[in-house]
């Protein structure tokens, strides 16, 4: 028995095209949509990654500025940044990229974003917000795992969800999607004990601890769907998913990595920017 | 066997006693503790709660207004009441009492609280920022249960905690202080399969569904502690837990109802006034 493949392209391409149909619209009407980065840091993937959100804008016709800080950025340069793009009219999707300078809080930086800018659910308005059941952007990565189960037509409601690890990005607030989703939902993180005896309860298994395949064959029970968030970056520079390849073997249902939540996830984000664009008001005075 | 009673009198009597020397304290200093009460309802239920608080605010020298809008009061005018007192200095604590008149969505009602003044953490940035792990004011029902559970020195790293019930004053933010303390935590509610299988698995089980009697013998592992977050008005006026009776038979510890979660949430929004009045700094010009 090998396991159906949760693949993520043909979904991330489905999103994509009605991404772009809805910025050529905007377009036509004279509204721009343009996207800012903000970033702090000299990591190497961190760069690798905003390189790939740039291209990815592109390709949909979503305009990408980067502001780059430099890793020395302290809070207040960060703060302001993010007050000063809140402020602009002229953007209408703000990212801030971790990770950022030692000693500055990435949720409290993320404080100054905007809500109806921040596409990528990092202010704790906007976590608050999607734990209270309110309109708002939820972490892309969150969104995209419920975005690939339901593109699948994986049954939540009533059913045993278990999300291994506990981030603001992916854990805490899918808890909240699984729970407006009905689905029972159980947290398990490094701290927990007998893992797999936790995980094996699970119908539908999340694993986003970035440990690299820290979920075998022994922590799935047989037939579960399975999505795989992780995405460490091998020593051959491949990338590898938190899930252990033998449990195809047992799944009914499995993500693979890359190709499966990371296209979605870059798919999400542009698919927020093209709703934070169309729900700005036109400003005063000038056409529609 | 019979469960050991997980009692809430010696640890309210206790966070009292504190609240009390620090709002004298507080006075000495020319500074006074006052909590206002909005409300906008003709429930009976709630009326008597705000009498419950008023007295209780009474006990230990908080001064606490109700401001009363009426069962026909709208969102604009709870909105513009809870905006004046997040301005007023002479005010350091709000409460947004509940039920609201039908149609107006509570979260957003209490977006308007200031957050250094949201002692019940009903602000859906309170609760982003509980779920982010800064700083805030936790609703006093979900932080009076954490602090039942540490009085009696109940393990929660690395257990297996089962909240039932989602509701953003018990369920959810629960959750999250939950996993603050390193349990494995489940959130289980009316849609989920099976619940006795669910709750059997609990080393500590927090019953916080608003059913009588929902949680029995039969739900309960031998030796687990059961908290009852359930406070429900029976046909004789007296007030009945989540939890019935025969889990006393079963449960290792187990919290009554009245006399358990009830005066510690109580004590905990008097403490979280008093936090907010400490935290507020003198105004300008004025003595300390």
């Amino acid at each position: 028995m090998s396991a159906l493949t949760l693949s993520g392209t043909e979904l991330a391409a489905r999103l994509r095209a009605d991404v772009t149909s809805r910025v050529a619209a905007l377009c036509e009407a004279g509204r721009h949509t343009r996207v800012a980065i903000v970033t702090a840091t000299a990591d190497p993937s961190s760069a690798w990654y905003v390189q790939s959100i740039v291209k990815a804008c592109s390709r949909v016709d979503i305009d990408c500025d980067v502001a780059d800080l430099g890793p020395d950025a302290t809070a207040a340069q960060i703060g302001s940044a993010l007050r000063r793009l809140s402020a602009d009219r002229g953007v209408q999707g703000i990212i801030l990229q971790t990770p950022l300078p030692a000693g500055i809080d990435v949720t409290q930086a993320a404080s100054d974003i905007d809500v109806s800018k921040d596409i990528d659910g990092a202010n704790p308005l906007s976590l608050g917000r999607l734990m209270a059941g309110l309109p708002t952007f939820a972490p892309a990565t969150a969104e995209a795992v419920m975005r690939l189960l339901d593109h699948y037509r994986v049954a939540l409601t009533g059913q045993q969800a278990v999300i291994v690890g506990r981030s603001l990005v992916v854990g805490k607030p899918l808890a909240q999607l699984l729970l407006q989703r009905d689905a029972t939902v159980t947290v398990a993180h490094s701290r927990t004990a007998d893992l797999p005896s936790v995980t094996s309860r699970a119908d539908v298994l999340i694993a986003a601890a970035g440990r690299t395949g820290l979920i075998g064959a022994g922590h799935v029970r047989p037939g579960a769907s399975v999505v795989d968030v992780g995405t460490s970056v091998t020593k051959d520079g491949s990338l590898a998913g938190d899930v252990a390849p033998d449990v195809a073997e047992v799944a009914g249902a499995l993500s693979p990595v890359p190709g499966g939540v990371g296209p979605v996830t870059t798919a999400v984000l542009l698919r927020h920017a093209v709703d934070a664009a169309e729900s700005m008001a036109p400003r005063k005075g000038t056409l529609p």
